[in-house]
Protein backbone atom coordinates (compact mmCIF):
# COMPACT_ATOMS: atom_id res chain seq x y z
CA UNK A 1 0.00 0.00 0.00
CA UNK A 2 1.25 3.34 -0.73
CA UNK A 3 1.75 6.03 2.34
CA UNK A 4 2.25 8.69 0.88
CA UNK A 5 -0.24 11.36 -0.82
CA UNK A 6 -0.15 14.51 -2.60
CA UNK A 7 -3.23 16.45 -1.25
CA UNK A 8 -3.04 18.86 -4.63
CA UNK A 9 -1.36 18.17 -8.04
CA UNK A 10 0.80 21.67 -6.75
CA UNK A 11 1.82 19.58 -4.04
CA UNK A 12 2.90 16.44 -6.45
CA UNK A 13 4.96 18.95 -8.59
CA UNK A 14 6.76 20.68 -5.62
CA UNK A 15 7.68 17.00 -4.31
CA UNK A 16 8.93 15.74 -8.16
CA UNK A 17 11.20 18.88 -8.49
CA UNK A 18 11.87 18.52 -4.94
CA UNK A 19 13.13 14.84 -5.61
CA UNK A 20 15.23 15.97 -8.91
CA UNK A 21 17.06 18.58 -6.87
CA UNK A 22 17.96 16.48 -3.91
CA UNK A 23 18.44 13.20 -6.05
CA UNK A 24 15.90 11.65 -3.36
CA UNK A 25 14.83 8.53 -5.41
CA UNK A 26 12.85 7.28 -3.00
CA UNK A 27 10.64 10.76 -3.48
CA UNK A 28 10.64 10.18 -7.20
CA UNK A 29 9.44 6.99 -6.70
CA UNK A 30 6.52 8.39 -4.49
CA UNK A 31 5.23 11.15 -6.75
CA UNK A 32 4.56 8.68 -9.53
CA UNK A 33 1.63 6.96 -10.16
CA UNK A 34 1.97 3.27 -10.61
CA UNK A 35 -0.33 3.11 -12.80
CA UNK A 36 0.73 1.04 -16.15
CA UNK A 37 0.00 4.10 -18.27
CA UNK A 38 2.99 6.13 -16.55
CA UNK A 39 4.92 8.08 -19.64
CA UNK A 40 8.23 10.13 -19.46
CA UNK A 41 9.93 11.79 -22.23
CA UNK A 42 13.19 13.63 -21.07
CA UNK A 43 15.01 16.22 -22.69
CA UNK A 44 15.78 15.24 -26.56
CA UNK A 45 14.97 11.34 -24.91
CA UNK A 46 12.53 8.99 -25.98
CA UNK A 47 9.24 8.04 -25.21
CA UNK A 48 9.40 5.73 -21.67
CA UNK A 49 6.36 3.83 -20.87
CA UNK A 50 5.29 1.98 -17.79
CA UNK A 51 6.75 2.51 -14.18
CA UNK A 52 10.03 0.25 -14.00
CA UNK A 53 11.20 2.29 -17.40
CA UNK A 54 10.74 5.52 -16.23
CA UNK A 55 11.73 4.97 -12.75
CA UNK A 56 15.19 3.00 -13.69
CA UNK A 57 15.60 6.54 -16.32
CA UNK A 58 15.56 8.66 -13.14
CA UNK A 59 17.72 6.10 -11.47
CA UNK A 60 20.17 6.10 -13.59
CA UNK A 61 20.02 10.53 -14.15
CA UNK A 62 20.32 10.74 -10.17
CA UNK A 63 23.01 7.99 -10.08
CA UNK A 64 26.23 9.37 -8.98
CA UNK A 65 25.34 12.87 -9.93
CA UNK A 66 25.69 15.90 -8.42
CA UNK A 67 22.32 17.98 -7.08
CA UNK A 68 21.56 19.91 -9.78
CA UNK A 69 19.36 23.36 -9.23
CA UNK A 70 15.91 23.51 -10.74
CA UNK A 71 13.33 25.84 -10.47
CA UNK A 72 10.16 25.76 -11.78
CA UNK A 73 7.04 28.16 -13.15
CA UNK A 74 3.53 26.75 -14.05
CA UNK A 75 2.54 29.20 -16.98
CA UNK A 76 -0.49 27.60 -17.91
CA UNK A 77 -3.01 25.02 -15.91
CA UNK A 78 -5.37 22.90 -17.74
CA UNK A 79 -8.59 21.26 -14.82
CA UNK A 80 -10.76 18.59 -14.79
CA UNK A 81 -12.59 16.90 -11.97
CA UNK A 82 -10.03 13.75 -12.33
CA UNK A 83 -6.53 15.07 -14.17
CA UNK A 84 -4.29 17.94 -14.39
CA UNK A 85 -2.11 19.07 -16.80
CA UNK A 86 0.53 21.57 -16.02
CA UNK A 87 2.63 23.63 -18.91
CA UNK A 88 6.01 24.33 -16.99
CA UNK A 89 8.93 26.30 -17.53
CA UNK A 90 12.19 24.44 -15.56
CA UNK A 91 15.74 26.12 -15.28
CA UNK A 92 17.70 23.68 -14.36
CA UNK A 93 21.50 23.94 -13.35
CA UNK A 94 23.16 20.38 -14.14
CA UNK A 95 25.98 20.73 -10.87
CA UNK A 96 23.79 22.98 -9.60
CA UNK A 97 26.80 25.65 -8.86
CA UNK A 98 26.30 29.41 -9.54
CA UNK A 99 27.92 30.96 -12.59
CA UNK A 100 27.08 28.47 -15.01
CA UNK A 101 24.40 28.96 -17.25
CA UNK A 102 20.78 27.58 -16.39
CA UNK A 103 18.94 25.62 -19.81
CA UNK A 104 15.90 26.09 -19.56
CA UNK A 105 13.67 23.42 -20.69
CA UNK A 106 9.32 23.21 -21.32
CA UNK A 107 7.42 20.60 -19.69
CA UNK A 108 4.15 18.99 -19.75
CA UNK A 109 3.20 17.49 -16.32
CA UNK A 110 -0.31 15.74 -16.02
CA UNK A 111 -1.32 14.66 -12.70
CA UNK A 112 -4.17 11.84 -11.57
CA UNK A 113 -6.40 11.77 -8.94
CA UNK A 114 -6.18 8.32 -6.79
CA UNK A 115 -8.18 7.60 -3.84
CA UNK A 116 -8.40 10.95 -2.70
CA UNK A 117 -4.68 12.03 -3.38
CA UNK A 118 -3.01 12.95 -6.58
CA UNK A 119 0.22 11.40 -8.42
CA UNK A 120 2.31 12.02 -11.71
CA UNK A 121 1.14 10.43 -14.59
CA UNK A 122 3.25 11.72 -17.37
CA UNK A 123 6.03 14.12 -17.47
CA UNK A 124 7.15 15.35 -21.23
CA UNK A 125 10.27 17.97 -21.66
CA UNK A 126 11.63 19.17 -24.55
CA UNK A 127 14.45 21.85 -25.20
CA UNK A 128 12.91 25.18 -27.26
CA UNK A 129 15.86 25.81 -29.41
CA UNK A 130 13.74 28.13 -31.27
CA UNK A 131 12.38 31.60 -29.84
CA UNK A 132 8.85 31.68 -30.04
CA UNK A 133 8.71 34.54 -33.00
CA UNK A 134 5.82 37.20 -33.86
CA UNK A 135 3.77 37.55 -36.35
CA UNK A 136 5.51 40.25 -38.16
CA UNK A 137 8.54 38.77 -38.28
CA UNK A 138 9.99 38.06 -42.40
CA UNK A 139 11.89 35.04 -41.84
CA UNK A 140 10.92 31.56 -40.96
CA UNK A 141 13.91 29.12 -39.77
CA UNK A 142 13.38 25.58 -41.35
CA UNK A 143 11.04 24.10 -39.25
CA UNK A 144 9.22 20.28 -39.09
CA UNK A 145 6.52 21.51 -37.53
CA UNK B 1 -21.50 28.76 -32.78
CA UNK B 2 -19.13 26.03 -33.74
CA UNK B 3 -20.36 23.57 -36.13
CA UNK B 4 -17.68 20.85 -36.51
CA UNK B 5 -17.61 18.13 -33.34
CA UNK B 6 -15.43 14.86 -33.23
CA UNK B 7 -17.64 11.98 -31.47
CA UNK B 8 -14.20 10.54 -30.16
CA UNK B 9 -10.70 11.83 -29.32
CA UNK B 10 -9.64 9.42 -32.20
CA UNK B 11 -11.71 11.39 -34.99
CA UNK B 12 -10.13 14.63 -33.56
CA UNK B 13 -6.50 13.03 -33.80
CA UNK B 14 -7.09 11.98 -37.44
CA UNK B 15 -8.72 15.14 -38.51
CA UNK B 16 -5.46 16.79 -36.39
CA UNK B 17 -2.63 15.00 -38.77
CA UNK B 18 -4.67 15.18 -41.72
CA UNK B 19 -5.31 19.14 -41.23
CA UNK B 20 -1.37 18.69 -40.88
CA UNK B 21 -0.78 16.43 -43.87
CA UNK B 22 -3.39 18.42 -46.15
CA UNK B 23 -2.46 21.70 -45.32
CA UNK B 24 -5.90 22.51 -44.73
CA UNK B 25 -6.06 25.48 -41.89
CA UNK B 26 -9.99 25.37 -41.74
CA UNK B 27 -9.40 21.80 -40.87
CA UNK B 28 -6.82 22.68 -37.98
CA UNK B 29 -8.85 25.39 -36.59
CA UNK B 30 -11.84 23.01 -36.38
CA UNK B 31 -9.51 20.91 -34.50
CA UNK B 32 -8.52 22.78 -31.26
CA UNK B 33 -10.79 23.79 -29.00
CA UNK B 34 -11.41 27.88 -28.41
CA UNK B 35 -11.02 27.44 -24.78
CA UNK B 36 -8.17 29.93 -22.95
CA UNK B 37 -6.07 27.29 -22.06
CA UNK B 38 -4.70 25.73 -25.49
CA UNK B 39 -1.41 25.14 -25.70
CA UNK B 40 1.09 24.42 -28.06
CA UNK B 41 5.11 23.05 -28.96
CA UNK B 42 6.22 22.49 -32.03
CA UNK B 43 9.59 20.32 -31.90
CA UNK B 44 12.87 22.04 -30.91
CA UNK B 45 10.04 25.18 -30.49
CA UNK B 46 8.94 27.32 -27.79
CA UNK B 47 5.48 26.99 -25.74
CA UNK B 48 2.85 28.72 -27.45
CA UNK B 49 0.08 29.94 -25.33
CA UNK B 50 -3.60 30.58 -26.39
CA UNK B 51 -5.71 30.12 -29.85
CA UNK B 52 -4.20 32.93 -31.14
CA UNK B 53 -0.77 31.82 -30.99
CA UNK B 54 -1.06 28.09 -31.58
CA UNK B 55 -3.35 28.84 -34.70
CA UNK B 56 -0.84 31.55 -36.25
CA UNK B 57 1.97 29.42 -35.88
CA UNK B 58 0.36 26.27 -37.64
CA UNK B 59 -0.82 28.98 -40.59
CA UNK B 60 2.80 30.24 -40.53
CA UNK B 61 3.71 26.28 -40.78
CA UNK B 62 1.41 25.75 -43.90
CA UNK B 63 1.94 29.18 -45.57
CA UNK B 64 4.18 28.07 -49.01
CA UNK B 65 4.96 24.68 -48.11
CA UNK B 66 4.63 21.48 -49.86
CA UNK B 67 2.20 19.02 -48.60
CA UNK B 68 4.33 16.68 -45.89
CA UNK B 69 3.52 13.10 -45.38
CA UNK B 70 2.96 12.33 -41.89
CA UNK B 71 2.01 8.60 -40.59
CA UNK B 72 1.35 8.63 -36.67
CA UNK B 73 0.99 5.94 -33.75
CA UNK B 74 -0.59 5.72 -30.70
CA UNK B 75 1.91 4.06 -28.09
CA UNK B 76 -0.13 4.83 -24.72
CA UNK B 77 -3.66 6.25 -24.38
CA UNK B 78 -4.21 7.95 -20.77
CA UNK B 79 -8.30 8.40 -20.06
CA UNK B 80 -10.23 10.29 -17.93
CA UNK B 81 -14.26 11.08 -18.22
CA UNK B 82 -13.44 14.27 -19.26
CA UNK B 83 -10.02 14.11 -20.97
CA UNK B 84 -7.81 12.26 -22.91
CA UNK B 85 -3.91 11.94 -23.30
CA UNK B 86 -2.47 9.99 -26.07
CA UNK B 87 1.01 9.51 -26.35
CA UNK B 88 1.90 9.42 -30.01
CA UNK B 89 4.81 8.56 -32.31
CA UNK B 90 4.71 10.43 -35.54
CA UNK B 91 6.99 9.94 -38.54
CA UNK B 92 7.14 13.24 -40.89
CA UNK B 93 8.69 13.75 -44.79
CA UNK B 94 8.35 17.98 -44.66
CA UNK B 95 8.01 17.63 -48.43
CA UNK B 96 5.86 14.39 -48.75
CA UNK B 97 8.70 13.14 -51.33
CA UNK B 98 9.27 9.36 -51.11
CA UNK B 99 12.84 8.25 -51.19
CA UNK B 100 13.52 11.11 -48.06
CA UNK B 101 14.25 10.00 -44.65
CA UNK B 102 11.12 10.15 -42.23
CA UNK B 103 11.89 12.01 -39.13
CA UNK B 104 10.43 10.32 -35.74
CA UNK B 105 8.98 12.56 -33.03
CA UNK B 106 7.33 11.88 -29.99
CA UNK B 107 3.99 13.80 -28.93
CA UNK B 108 1.52 14.35 -26.12
CA UNK B 109 -1.80 15.17 -27.61
CA UNK B 110 -4.45 16.14 -25.25
CA UNK B 111 -8.05 16.16 -26.13
CA UNK B 112 -10.83 17.62 -23.74
CA UNK B 113 -14.94 16.80 -24.07
CA UNK B 114 -16.70 20.02 -25.15
CA UNK B 115 -20.41 20.05 -25.35
CA UNK B 116 -20.60 16.43 -25.94
CA UNK B 117 -17.50 16.51 -28.65
CA UNK B 118 -13.78 15.87 -28.47
CA UNK B 119 -11.29 18.93 -29.16
CA UNK B 120 -7.28 19.30 -29.05
CA UNK B 121 -6.26 21.34 -25.90
CA UNK B 122 -2.46 20.17 -25.86
CA UNK B 123 -0.01 19.09 -28.61
CA UNK B 124 3.49 18.73 -26.97
CA UNK B 125 5.92 17.41 -29.93
CA UNK B 126 9.68 16.66 -29.42
CA UNK B 127 13.09 15.33 -31.10
CA UNK B 128 14.19 11.72 -29.46
CA UNK B 129 17.84 12.86 -30.37
CA UNK B 130 18.90 9.98 -27.64
CA UNK B 131 17.51 6.61 -27.75
CA UNK B 132 16.20 4.74 -25.09
CA UNK B 133 18.71 2.48 -23.42
CA UNK B 134 18.53 -0.96 -21.66
CA UNK B 135 19.65 -0.74 -17.65
CA UNK B 136 22.25 -3.16 -18.26
CA UNK B 137 24.18 -0.89 -20.94
CA UNK B 138 27.79 0.73 -19.35
CA UNK B 139 27.68 4.23 -20.83
CA UNK B 140 25.29 6.88 -20.36
CA UNK B 141 25.50 10.21 -22.25
CA UNK B 142 25.24 13.20 -20.76
CA UNK B 143 21.72 14.23 -20.33
CA UNK B 144 20.18 17.08 -18.63
CA UNK B 145 17.66 15.19 -17.04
Amino acid sequence: MREIFFLTPEQAEEAFYRAFQTLDLTLMEQVWSTAPQVACVHPGGDLLLGVPAVLDSWRRIMHGAKPPTVTFRRLQVQEDEGTRVHLVEEWIRPTGEAGTDATRVIATNVYRRHDGGWLLQLHHASLPVVRAKRATDDEEPQRLH
